[in-house]
């Protein structure tokens, strides 16, 4: 059934696949009166894009967002922002070989599994570059987040450069932590008792291929505290605040007024060129050997993407919550 | 806005707060034609029900279970089934005293920004009795989950007993580490790129209270692998396999066959009779020293909370795969 | 698959058929802080109920509501209310020598053409009962419409009383027309291009049994109208008016700020005992004339269930609104 | 909100004003191996397009479809098909002196009224040109009907070409009726109680721009009808079949295998060249003749909307189907 679209009320729909002619998202429920332009949207996938170090594929993606709809008089009109991203540089020919095998730890068994037929270049809808449209998106609710002075910052503890050098020259590849931290989220978000604000960030950084742990606050050490040294104190200087932040800003699913704080793990990258034992499609044992342009880590290209993800969940979650209380729906209604 | 339904194709809603009349739960789209009983919910109802040592809380939950629709012949008919526990032995008065203070790592607070308003009586909606409800309807999941061979099965990996009853006499608690296998599942579950089965299983796990992480397969550890450590090699035995599971049974957000594996972080129980600093909904300082029934630990009362949301997430997911295949869909409607 | 709710922000789930313990409904979504009682809910109840007079059942349904949860000192606290009603008086011995018949316009062949499976005793699902929990839900959406001073009234345009005693004694029924107009309601509601108001206001009046047809405005009329007879001319005073109100209210499905209103064609009641020509479930031809208590028509009885409906779609749809513009949303945002 | 989504299991997206650079849909959800190019879709968009009378608009939409993903091999993938359309031949100059003005019995002022800004250029997002949109998607939708021998009908019982000659030459413009037929829907369609087929099915209709009324069967005629004469008798040949068809292929909100049939209100077209008395977003009073290049009847380029809407409900209705009875649940589950 259909999996392409997150958010209830601040809505995106993506599509497109590694190696067709574009991808592209549909943002449907995007306030109107907004200022947006191409740049806006640009300025993030430039962030996103490979090609700035030798750790990184010897793909360029050079990306150019295009609006398709949803701005007049350059603001928002509260219709859907249509934004189309063309693929370049896509070289299918690196693929046609590996057409019938199905390559370890990626998803190429699962979706001939699902689907009974798999576009076998690059990944198809399952490679990185469906990310882009994410990006994309993304660029929008962090532009809006900045208005309510709320600031989504990812960081990758990786391995050092060296290491990474090494891996690279043996073929193979490494994985990595991501720390985002979210500041200014105001107390009040999330959506008791299913769309918790941690469960449904929980899924938003899940969606990202290649991410195996999300931890929020104290995480997986939470679990070896006792509660006196996990509870957070409460304490009041000129709004409430906590004395620790084990709960990573988050009690009950709802944003607590503190930095949001969350951890994911990133396997290491599937395609290495070291010699790999797998089957093909018709079950027969092969050895595969995967070359082509692939980076020894993709852990700073996902950083962008979770920013993206978060600044999704977040906006959402603003709009969710306008109705909380009775005050503000009169309040709110009456002026109109 | 509305937080309390879970699922797409198999749908739960739940309601009813601790120290109200009743706690319920609302199925819509199970399958008709299914035998179905009080009986096969109240026996999952008796696992997750306290009382049963010297760790658990001495209020006695003895639940039970009413289908009060949905059901005619002893099968379900396609409609809603709706199940309802009352709740029994709560003792508001235990909470008076703490109607205005915010206890730490609760969610006091978060509910006050929030709504404004708060249900001080033990938790209210945020209380570990709502899992109550998850519980019954994931009994319903799990029955139609065996008829298909596919066995959920969750385990604590807690601290030994002596630990417990010290922190016990202290006053104090501790949380724990969850893990969950599920055997059977076929290949070709999830529905990318959003929906992904084990973004939807997170979703699931982080809906619950307390839980602060979660991770599938190798999880935190694959950060710190290479790619020929994680990658798991498929081979050909009657089906498809891997010689390792360090995807957990999930790859590209599909399930794969193998079994799925995650572990599941709980925060240690926020209720402590240590004397802690706090805040009241004055933003005064105050000191609390939470008496009353508690436990020391909650995480084996986490475990068939666990596995009932993990089934719910598991039929859903079969029944969203139903029309994956045009061939499929093809076979079922021509024959009716 | 579910198709037991309804509304996207102010959401209902209904449960329950004819003979069954109970009915009842789950409302998530409720703003927290509004002042709300079984009595709120009982007084619509009371309206529906059927023995007020000669043309109707025998069946006295002395419905009582409940409300479960959600309630806190009076006053919605934001979380799931449950509001059950326990069904009397029902009498399955009536039919049990229908059980195997396939009535004519009724739901019996396609209940067990989609299920298998049919719970025959007064229709289960399909039956009027059903509607007592829609009434239920409607009344908490009437009251919060109330403090927004809009009105909902709906009236019948039946038969006269002594053309429906002619009916009665030959064993025959009628149908009829209801108006509803709704009053007060703002310029702004509703959310093309899928969801306009209109739309979802059909889909909430279809959803009603014996509903054959839903016409806004000018309706079938404007189908023989010129443009010029038509259109409705704007004018000033003191707010946006209209000259004539062919529109119904609703422009580009959104309301304009005139009356909504709209007219519903009701089927004559399907349960006649005059002698039928029919089918059984093993498809022999067999003749019925339905007994028991029935409706010579039940027209008035489905005027505050077109209420209720018309009600949850509009406050669902200024829930809906309150993100439509930026300066709305930031206004809200930085007030908390 | 987002209002531009249809569909539970099809699900449809549509995108896209009426003097942007293109308007588009993207379609999640249809079952994977299905051949589908874009041919299938240009022969449904020319059908739509104008230009082929003298009752119609001089605008020439030369629309061409393309795919831009989904499709491999010429087949469908399983994940979204995004369809683009490009705008040509728009003369937004047309509208500037429009541009304050609010048009009667357009959306303009409505649309002000909900987003506080409005694209003028010929009506923006509410106008007739998103269906082009819907009218792609339709296309997919009655290719996968054809499969399943399921044919869609729509004719419209328009006035006489010498009446609308005539309204024309004043500058004046007509509604009209379509009936529309479906063959071939097997019995079991529908999800009660609120997504009944007919309910959705007039959610659909009634989302198409100009729709006043809708109704099935007897429809309005039913409301004068008596219960014997309104009730169709089932007899068995074959298979179920009804002497009557007063339901139109729907009882209690399931397909009955019969034929559905309803009828359209379509109110005449707003934009006139006759002199109007309307205010502009000032509230000053004006006078307006629409001038530019207006049809004087878009009732014949609303039946393939119709069928495309009607197309798009079926195939839904059919996938949420498949998981309605437990033993087919087994069935399919068990060969993969």
């Amino acid at each position: 059934m259909p999996g392409s679209s997150f958010g209830k009320l601040f809505k995106i729909t993506t599509w497109g696949e590694s190696h067709g002619p574009a991808v592209g998202v549909c943002i449907d429920g995007c306030p109107a009166g907004f200022s947006l332009s191409d740049y806006d949207i640009q300025k993030h996938l430039d962030r996103r894009k490979p090609g700035g170090s030798e750790l990184s594929t010897g793909r360029t993606e050079d990306d150019k967002a295009k609006i398709l709809s949803g701005i007049f008089g350059g603001k928002t009109t509260g219709v859907p922002i249509s934004i189309l991203i063309e693929n370049n540089n896509q070289k299918s020919a690196d693929y046609i070989e590996l057409k019938d095998v199905y390559r370890p730890s990626h998803a190429d068994y699962t979706y001939d599994a699902k689907y009974g037929i798999r576009d076998y270049r690059g990944g198809g809808r399952s490679a990185g570059r469906e990310t882009v449209a994410r990006v994309a998106a993304g660029a929008v609710a962090i532009k809006l987040l900045e208005l309510m002075d709320i600031e989504i910052s990812a960081s990758a503890n990786c391995q050092p450069i060296e290491h990474l050098m090494a891996l690279k020259e043996q073929g193979d590849s490494a994985g990595g932590i991501i720390e985002c931290v979210i500041k200014g989220v105001p107390a009040g978000l999330g959506e008791p008792v299913f769309n918790k604000l941690d469960a449904i960030l929980a899924q938003a950084i899940f969606s990202i291929g290649s991410v195996k742990g999300v931890e929020f606050g104290a995480g997986f050490k939470a679990a070896e505290m006792t509660g006196s040294q996990h509870n957070d104190s409460f304490y009041f200087d000129e709004t409430v605040k906590k004395r620790t932040n084990n709960s990573g800003g988050i009690l009950g699913g709802i944003s607590d007024g503190s930095d949001i704080i969350f951890r994911v793990a990133i396997k290491p990258v599937p395609s290495i060129s070291m010699e790999q034992d797998t089957i093909n499609s018709k079950n027969d044992p092969v050895k595969i050997s995967v070359s082509g342009r692939h980076d020894v880590t993709v852990v700073p290209r996902i950083v962008p993407v979770i920013e993206a993800m978060a600044a999704l969940v977040i906006i959402d979650y603003i709009l969710q919550n306008l109705g909380s209380k009775l005050e503000n729906v009169l309040a709110r209604h009456t002026k109109g």
